[in-house]
């Protein structure tokens, strides 16, 4: 039987080109942080969200994210994932971003199975695939 | 008695560099056409959110965003951004992303006003100065 | 007999997401202004570097820049672009960025053409569309 | 006496954001890949090209790229950096992306020192500084 997954942590130096005009990170950058952390996951467990050859997208159908702390060049962050939800659909996480013992965001995405037969083509829902069934499971305690 | 304003549209083309692999627009381009909406929308009543001298910064402290349509390379789309809240200190924004008469994104943002000595220090929350009190005002029918 | 066009010229706001924590536009986002003027150089003519069901896509071999002067939030930069060759499969577009009179970059940008199967699919060098050949040509006056 | 560093390797994957709509990462980062690079080199010799009080700046001058092979999300790229040329105000790289044994890109960029008392402030160029010059040296054999 196999371990099933529901956190991932990474760490990620903050880098120049991230920062804007106000000497931060840009807010949308967040948001690249989560993903980043996804696609970590995903991959730590032989999966991925963007297979060559997979019939399967990923698009996001919502997302959220509080901030509390900025962010500076060169930091080195911790971003926490977890799996906080999975529907036949879809699958939410909640996403801490950490400086130390300092909270600087919590983020969440929600993102659905579809598929498509090319870049182009219209997106239909699709139930999660059975590889991500084995390997994905809902975190225990959702509550941080 | 001037008149105040409580919400702005622009119109923006989807450009290659914010399309990722999918075939569609990175959901992290869309809180930057939130924000150049911001932007341009001060800008319309003679403010600026980052001018040269000002001592203020406007950090997000919130956004959010559901994801209803994708978006490919050369869409024209419109962005129409209105302020559904003010307080003392800040700021909030309801924003909707259409193609034509589809709606692609509802998205929210919370910003603060702090005020810096630079860069790198310590922000610290301030009062919404006098000059933007004078030019926005909270949109009648907030509800879409 | 088509008039065939050989320049172009658009006027671009400077975003806060493009500037970095020295307070400038990061320089990879002036490759981001030209791509941005060359498309919409084409779309002018009719043209599109990414139609829907077209076989063919333009990825760059080569590209320089010489920076002059930064560019700050909000200023109103002139993006001038001219094509400056032209072989049986490339394009080569030198480009001008201004801030008024000032000269603020020197780009440059070869882009072939290739046909391609789909996104995954190898990329196969390809002669210019005679499309592209009945619109554009290659300025005369080529030194600035 | 402290030995010299003129070239630095590291090894990153590639990001969805990254990519575009052609299926292949966007050409203006390269750029941020080698910037990277940079930055990670400074921080191995215990510098930084934006300390919290540094009075310098490293505004780019000139950088070219020629591209001979397209990356896709989650390639593992090399990047590796060389000193290819000190002035007494500046700093030239060489820079090579590569996905195994297949050379992917080949890259420059040209850095300049200046001081300045602030983001909003006139750039002045200005000599490097010692500690720079401590650590950092042109590479030995600067053809590849």
């Amino acid at each position: 039987m196999k371990t099933k997954h529901s956190e991932f942590r990474m760490t990620r130096t903050v880098q120049f080109h991230e920062t804007d005009a106000a000497g931060i990170v840009h807010f949308s950058c967040f948001f690249r942080y989560m993903e980043e952390a996804e696609h970590a996951f995903w991959r730590s467990v032989g999966l991925s969200v963007a297979a060559p050859d997979s019939p399967y997208g990923w698009p996001r159908v919502a997302v959220s994210a509080d901030f509390r702390h900025p962010l500076r060049f060169e930091d080195d962050v911790e971003i926490h994932l977890r799996i906080v939800a999975m529907t036949e659909r879809s699958l939410k996480y909640a996403c801490r971003i950490s400086l130390g013992s300092t909270v600087v965001a919590n983020l969440s995405m929600t993102t659905v199975c579809v598929t498509r037969s090319g870049p182009g083509q219209t997106m239909k829902a699709a139930a999660l695939p059975a590889a991500l069934r084995d390997r994905f499971e809902v975190a225990e305690h959702v509550a941080s």
